[in-house]
């Protein structure tokens, strides 16, 4: 949980374990690490301050003598006081008691780690999905910055749905993918995540029943679980979603929807064929499930352009689509949309005003005049070119290392390759090793607590050379764990 | 709840009623406006299409007969039917009953009312808390923005704290302020709403008692009550919030923190004094209350600096506080920041991640260049003496019309004046018949249920002819109403 960003100066006169004992020390002065804050373990700490673990125990013990810290046999080291408090009152905050008890959950460990292990350098991102940043027009991206300048408006707040120019961009970009959606039946969002926040809050009561595919990006989502939606898992063909478990299991005895990802899916990469989108239409409108569409890789095809969205044939307003420029250009920018029925949409528009007043205008300014300018179709052409070129390099690299230990999806689009372990492993286990040597990989389960012998591999990000090393050494900790 | 951009071409030689039909049709294929919506009042919908009621009643009908629409008695006109499912299938989603259902309450009809109207430029804004237009420094965030393109080192994500420069320029800000703190501390938000946000699903079980001012700005938010938090209004006196009330009422039965705004409140004006801080901070070392401080005003002082924040006294970590950039620089750059103990912090990055990965990069960039280039200073002074001297231009401006029908607070800073109408009126058609009447006011009951004859004025927003013209019809008003 900490982030720490200062170790001992080992040129200074000072002890190394002095300087850490000031350290601590400060941090506890100042409330930054109030009473009953729990330390990073000793081992993590010694490698973080970078001594070794005497120096940092001698630093402890001190502390601990001090009564600033105290230690609890089998649960770490606690901070235990600060002089205000040794001072004046024994009675503290105690904050781990708010921490625990808010409505959200917190995100899975293994997602925290990767959040805080991406911005290692040092460490390979076999399983990030996110254009490599060299796949990022980062030049023609300034140049359309530098255009802002000229062309903003107001600093102030933007309408509820969004900057109105950004929206007629948007509407212009969809039409060319089959879908009829006037300014007022979008709405700007910072980015696909918070286009299911507002879903969630704005049109599900508590215990909703959500379909969904099984496994599913949702599922790594603790969000719908902290508002105690139900997710039903329905199982995958090759060709998408299957149906008929849909059919049999609504009962709409409670409000539901249907969640899928059918370009590209995350993570298995399945891309929905024409047939099975027209049998979930039919299935949709049947059993009256209205649909959000997660469409955020579709534009990231490799072999040929996908079927046209659920919502080009959607003539009821049945569905609720969702695109982004996060997966195509840049994810810095937080900008993607919602379309739906105009009821729908001013309500999301009023939770979203709820939330943070609108995304930012800069962000919108940039994305209307990237869309404006017509470079998008260029990056999109240079992005699937590349998308190719890395998924066969990655294709070639798992025939290589691992033909012996697993099985796996031959994606015709978007960044993931579906990955089955022939014998299982701790995932837990593998997770840790991999990022102690350095790899970070996307463990299964979190897309499926039954998926615990899969991982998710994206091609899209690392450099080709570091791929291949870290699948190569992947295959290595397999091997070993699978004779641990 | 309804944006309709289009109407009818007095110059075509399509009757006008046929062209409505036809428009209305449109969006009822298309699906934007699905089975079972609601439109909008006849009167409303005349104003808006720029037609009689007459040729509107004549294009309604015929959509009736049709099937297309039906008329239920006492409650308007209702989307009935569309082609498709008179052809198919008469079954259709509901989507007001996933609207009506969701987790978020809606806002009050009042400010989503103010959230549309805002962008109606021919009303007059008398209750806006922005900065006017021409106090957004426009030419040098231009300058600031066009060095982005030069500075900005990746499109990609961020870290889940916010972008490490644009907090080590935060860490240094809020130094003049008397607060030391780390960017390890500092979390980056999409606004000062957005961190209440995060505290509110961060740190809060449901029903969590709050305390706060009353009125308050809190209570104009739907949020907390969408969470079931129980709200405690405090009285205030012209020092701020009183202690002695919470001490009386808080039984810590369960989790509690106080909600405060001690600079320039919002909506009332009042500055807490240093003697009034101290007995606050006092009460929370006392009773363990951790408190919220959001002083997003501070920086608009306009007869002499705020005492120091509590934070600047908080040596337990006792104190969340809140800042942003929206109503001293810019509310389109959508940029706060939450500081506090950095294990709350780091609770709230998981939430933020979880909410929208972070906010713009883009943003986060202007944001830091901005505080970096010194120009911040610069734009504090310039605002002080704009709002000093539009203050002033306020309170002659209520003497000259007000004096017979209202009592008001005199302002230190911020921007707003609490009005105290000497007779009740109904707030609720007090401001229909003003936005009637081209004005946009902020009814007093919005921040406390029983504030039903206060308004909260705003000086930092319409221009002074405007504010003057508008002040004089709004004592009309009043006047008439007064004696209905």
């Amino acid at each position: 949980m900490f982030s720490i960003d200062w170790r001992p100066n080992k040129k200074d006169r000072m002890p190394l374990h002095i300087q850490i004992m000031e350290y601590i020390k400060s941090k506890i002065y100042s409330g930054d690490w109030p009473v009953n804050t729990k330390l990073p373990p000793q081992r993590e700490l010694a490698h973080i301050f970078h001594v070794n673990r005497s120096t940092l125990a001698t630093a402890l013990a001190e502390l601990i003598a001090d009564g600033l810290l105290k230690s609890k046999i089998g649960s770490g080291i606690w901070v235990a006081n600060n002089t205000w408090s040794v001072l004046a009152s024994p009675k503290q905050v105690d904050w781990n008691h708010y921490v625990d008890s808010g409505i959200c959950l917190p995100n899975f460990p293994a997602i925290q780690e990767i959040n805080r292990s991406e911005f290692n350098p040092a460490n390979i991102r076999l399983g990030t999905g996110e254009l490599s940043p060299d796949l990022i027009p980062s030049a023609e991206l300034k140049s359309i910055i530098s255009k802002i300048p000229d062309k903003i408006q107001s600093f102030g707040y933007e309408e509820a749905k969004g900057l109105l120019y950004l929206r007629q961009q948007i509407s212009q970009y969809v039409r060319d993918l089959g879908i009829n959606a006037s300014p007022a039946s979008i709405l700007i969002v910072s980015g696909a995540l918070q286009a299911l926040q507002l879903i969630c809050f704005g049109l599900l009561p508590k215990g909703a029943n959500i379909f969904l595919e099984k496994p599913s990006y949702l599922s790594s989502l603790k969000l719908f679980q902290s508002m105690s939606m139900q997710f039903h898992g329905i199982p995958m063909d090759n060709e998408g979603i299957e149906p008929a478990p849909i059919r049999y299991q609504n009962k709409r005895q409670s409000t539901s929807l249907l969640y899928t990802i059918p370009c590209f899916h995350n993570p298995t990469g399945i891309l929905m064929t024409k047939q099975r989108r027209q049998d979930v239409l039919a299935l949709s409108q049947q059993e009256l499930l209205p649909i959000i569409e997660d469409d955020v890789y579709r534009e990231l095809w490799i072999d040929a352009p996908p079927p046209a969205p659920l919502k080009a044939r959607d003539q009821d307003g049945r569905v609720i689509y969702i695109g982004s420029l996060s997966k195509s250009l840049s994810p810095g920018l937080r900008i993607g949309w919602i379309i739906g029925p105009e009821p729908v949409i001013e309500r999301l528009a009023d939770i979203k005003m709820q939330n943070d007043y609108g995304s930012s205008s800069l962000s919108q300014w940039a994305a209307a005049e990237w869309l404006a300018s017509g470079l998008h179709q260029n990056q999109l052409r240079k992005v699937r070119a590349e998308l190719r070129i890395r998924r066969d390099f990655a294709l070639e690299a798992l025939n290589m290392y691992f033909s012996d230990i697993a099985t796996w999806t031959i994606p015709q689009g978007g960044f993931y390759i579906w990955l089955k372990l022939i014998h299982p492993v701790s995932m837990q286990k593998l997770f840790k090793t991999a990022l102690d040597n350095g790899l970070l990989i996307n463990p299964g389960n979190i897309y499926d607590a039954l998926a615990n012998h899969h991982l998710r591999l994206s091609y899209s990000y690392a450099a080709l050379p570091d791929m291949k090393q870290g699948l190569s050494r992947l295959a290595t900790i397999i091997h070993k764990l699978e004779h641990a």
